[in-house]
């Protein structure tokens, strides 16, 4: 048998492997996030190889033990410590982030071998055990759930409603284990949204505690063992760690949080991880994979959109939340009640240059999105114009009740303005897409929806927002989407702007989708098809007479949007239609599907989005009609 | 000036007459929560007669104390404060829950003087405070922000959020009161949820914790001043209290949770609190203004529906809630991997007969609805089959992301089953009545939504998403509608029902509005239109063969749903005709507007839904379609 000292430093060298095999898919990828992956492997790599009863042979093995990743952001390690352990192949690894792949950006339950439960979502994966470990409590023989939570996770209330239920359920066969390297995308968490003290907030909530070196692979397995032998509640171990761990100049580094290393870097960080020939791997790594400007969506023709009128600035690509960042900046020294609350990534929303500018009007709330909602409803009653920031899915999903009831109902003037719209998170996969939000959110009585088409869209229309009386979704991209329009546009809410005139077919677009509708009405032009294109970039108020303006012209409509087809852009189009001039129509869109991890323009090749899909559908389209 | 003598004596008599004031608008209204109105009454009295600088004159006053009750179903004892401090009028009290009025079933912000902000979902108020606390941080002369919390809303994970985020922003002018009277829907706190050690808990989250005795006025004023006087963080006051204060039969009783008296109970409490003349004034407000059966919406002839070949069981008006519950019991017996999560509103969702004879498998998850979301997902990993059970604004709007991602995605075989969809909660008004949540539900991939029409169609079609593998949305209705089918009648998920034939228009109905449908179909043949009706229980996947089939044959159609006419039913059918049979159509539903508290029969009337208004659009949309 094993003796300690030989497991651990078993454990201690495993842990190198999967430090390597994580910046290795990362650099691979050029997507993830390193930080909080080195910062949890000493404690997954003490499960996978010391502690779990797992199969690699039968992932499903009904007795094993379960392991939640609540930090789904991190699971390259867990990726690596599944291939490591035989769960698929190694080089499987190097897949990570691409489309048709099994690795996702955030854990996929049904992608994975081994992979216990979906995460990404923060806050979540606690009542996830909570779940588990009571379907699993009378089973025999005993299986033990673990879950990894981040510390900047603690922010979430359903932290703590999971919490409350463990310890009423007498959940023994349940431990939690909290990677506490005080590091959150902002900033440090005692900054960002201090939770301190953390031992006596467990306590209250009557679990048994635990704390241990994160990185001591010795005092990782004592205390866990400590843990597991807890009876009739649940218990939680505080690991402290090194957000980093492992390569220097990523350690305690917020910047780390989700970027991927340079060739330098990569190199610079596997040499330190002991890798034998850091800079041959690096070549071999190194491939032409990325999209370049040409082959990207971005080569509408000059002359097409000058024939209309619009003046190119240029063929840059842009994502909106750029745009939104310096609207606000703008706006806030025009506006003096223009406050901003942010939950958490102000570096990613874009948020973060009005915190600079404007420190004192800026409000961190951590990742606590539904407190956030009701708090800038709260605000609004004091004369302040909140907007609300974070991604998609949070700001229509998480905090779903909170915007309809509290925001919409009494019909406060708070603006919710999130990024990561639709596919355009697109390697980060499926939790961070928001493709059924345009829909969700047209549902609510009185609320302004919005997605504006490019750069200069955005800033028009984000000062729109602004100035408008009333709660707005504004929502835009995360991936770069070329410039349409001119400093000169001017944007008026609840009113599509005709972008290129035709006569044969209107293509209706929204968001992201607006380049590819122009890119495709040029398509069609040159089979002689005169397409009419028109930037609905307010999805409510919809403008039912742009829409039955166009479709008298042309007799045909096609709608484009990056979400799902029901509900949204061609949910409301169609609405307008039906009832008041029943025109043949097709929806481009999401079709009743989830989509994945992938470069943004392949995926929406893959799910029929790009303009060439849109170019055929059209023509079947007309050809449907014709016969 | 008043010695400290007279003023309590004078709080505590005008307390007695709160409490009268309570006991008549609820024992009028004949609807209400009178528990825990009496137990905040001495609490709410203390603050509104002499704690809150507000100005009755002047409601929107800047420089005044702000009062959130976020245990917003105790609003009588606020509409009764506000009317005896002269916000107005003292008669209107008796227009609590009354269609038109400004006394909504849960507090709103937009109608009714004095109120600062709408509540009536649980455990959002706390988090109105602290945006209301930092909007007027800052301002001179200070406010001060008060809310009053429930106990049971502790067990929400957005308190919690909010606890932290007051403490980080060292919120001063923030004071929370806990009416801690120890009793929820539900049944006990310390059994529905456990929050014990509370003190602990509020001090682990960085605020000064005072506790008091909730129904002695001077240590409620001496507590409240005391909390005020904290500097540099927010102060949490415990109120011990009696749930039903005041009034002998009620205290402690969680029956009278939300209940009202019936007559002699009236003039009992009313004896109990000093009331003159109890017995007249029973008799002044009892007057016959509850709906009749006959002239409800249940007068659809037997020959109607006999011509149709469907047996009408009786008459009897019955909730579809009531069907879900004892379908639950059925299928428990059956299925040994059935189990039931509830969120603390088991007698009103009626899942209690199920924890009544399957206790083991029932699992109280408190007021916590995003957290149960994800247990269950957890939970059918390990091979149960977890129906998910609360209010449908719930398990839509406040457990949306939960749903979508941690159910949705993964494709697991969780039923998230609903109460109160659509207006049907008419009494509670606004915040208990899911009128968005179709259309929402609708957007998510792979997601089965179904609305069953009566009791019988419940009945059987709970059974067959219980057999169903997968995720599905089930809704059902608090209010009591007609019985349509018979017991031998069958379902299919996803295959419309032709419930009546015609020839001249489809009417395509969902849910409640069923029976409303039908009747329109009665007054339209009366006038030789012969219409066309069926039943689309399910709303996805939609059945896109009876739509077309019956669109082909009358060559005009129109929904009918309870909910927004976005997105929803009508939303479904306009999509499938507009690609494949564009025809003229027309939707009835809420019209971009939330709906408000009232008799169910009269909120159909007013917001356009009932049988009348079907008829009168179909006939408008065949008479457009002639001209």
């Amino acid at each position: 048998m094993e003796n300690r000292a030989s497991l651990i430093e078993r454990l201690e060298s495993q842990a190198q492997t999967i430090r390597r095999d994580i910046l290795t898919m990362i650099y691979k990828a050029q997507s993830g996030h390193p930080g909080g992956s080195l910062s949890a492997t000493d404690i997954v790599t003490a499960l996978y190889f010391h502690v779990l009863r797992v199969d690699p042979g039968n992932p499903k093995w009904l007795e094993r033990d379960r392991f939640i990743m609540s930090k789904g952001h991190a699971c390259p390690s867990w990726y690596a410590c599944l291939a490591e352990r035989g769960f698929f192949p190694k080089e499987e690894l190097l897949t990570l982030r691409e489309i048709n792949g099994r690795l996702q950006g955030h854990p996929d339950m049904k992608k994975t071998p081994g992979i216990d439960f979906t995460t990404g979502s923060l806050g979540q994966g606690l009542s996830g055990g909570v779940g588990m470990a009571l379907g699993l409590k009378r089973k025999k023989p005993s299986t033990h759930v673990y879950v990894l939570l981040s510390d900047g996770e603690l922010n979430e209330g359903q932290v703590w409603e999971a919490a409350m239920a463990a310890a009423k359920f007498k959940l023994d066969n349940l431990t939690a284990i909290i990677d506490y390297n005080d590091l959150q995308l902002d900033g440090y968490c005692h900054e960002v949204m201090p939770f301190e003290p953390l031992r006596e907030k467990w306590l209250a909530f009557n679990w048994q505690v635990f704390e241990m070196d994160g990185h001591d692979m010795g005092n990782i397995l004592d205390t866990i063992e400590k843990a597991k032998r807890i009876k009739d509640k649940p218990s939680v171990i505080i690991a402290h760690t090194v957000k980093g761990k492992g390569v220097s100049f990523m350690e305690d580094k917020c910047d780390w949080h989700g970027k991927s290393p340079n060739d330098e870097q990569f190199v610079q960080a596997m040499k330190e991880l002991g890798a034998d020939n850091p800079q041959t791997l690096q070549k071999e790594l190194r491939k032409p994979s990325r999209p370049s400007k040409s082959s990207f969506l971005s080569d509408i023709s000059r002359e097409s959109l000058s024939a209309t009128n619009k003046k190119v600035a240029d063929q840059n690509l842009i994502p909106t939340r750029d745009a939104f960042g310096e609207a606000l900046v703008e706006l806030g020294a025009e506006m003096p009640n223009l406050v901003v609350l942010e939950a958490d990534i102000s570096k990613s929303t874009r948020t973060n240059r009005f915190a600079k500018r404007f420190p004192a009007r800026f409000y961190q709330f951590g990742i606590a999105e539904a407190n956030m909602m009701v708090a800038a409803a709260g605000m609004s009653t004091t004369g302040k114009i909140p907007f609300y920031s974070t991604y998609a899915v949070f700001g229509s999903m998480r905090a779903c009740e909170q915007l309809r009831t509290f925001v919409a109902y009494p019909h406060l003037n708070v603006k919710v303005a999130v990024s990561h719209g639709g596919i355009t998170p697109a390697n980060d996969g499926v939790t961070h897409q928001a493709t059924e939000d345009l829909g969700m959110m047209r549902t609510i009585p009185g609320l302004v929806v919005i997605m504006p088409g490019d750069y200069y869209a955005t800033k028009a229309l984000v000062r729109a927002a602004a100035k408008y009386k009333g709660p707005v979704y504004l929502r835009f991209t995360r991936d770069a989407i070329p410039i349409i329009y001119g400093s000169e546009d001017s944007f008026e809410i609840g009113k599509g702007k005709l972008l290129r005139e035709g006569n044969d077919i209107s293509i209706i677009a929204i968001g992201d989708m607006l380049c590819q509708a122009l890119k495709a009405a040029e398509l069609l032009g040159e089979e002689g098809i005169s397409a009419e294109v028109i930037d609905m970039h307010t999805l409510k108020p919809i403008d039912q007479d742009i829409i039955l303006t166009t479709a008298q012209k042309t007799g045909y409509v096609l709608t484009v949007e990056d979400h799902q087809i029901e509900c949204g852009l061609g949910g409301a189009v169609a609405e307008v239609l039906i009832e008041n001039l029943p025109t043949p129509m097709r929806r481009i869109g999401l079709r009743n599907t989830f989509a994945e991890s992938g470069r943004y323009d392949l995926l929406l090749e893959k799910y029929g989005m790009s303009a060439n899909h849109i170019f055929i559908t059209a023509k079947q389209l007309l050809d449907a009609s014709d016969s």
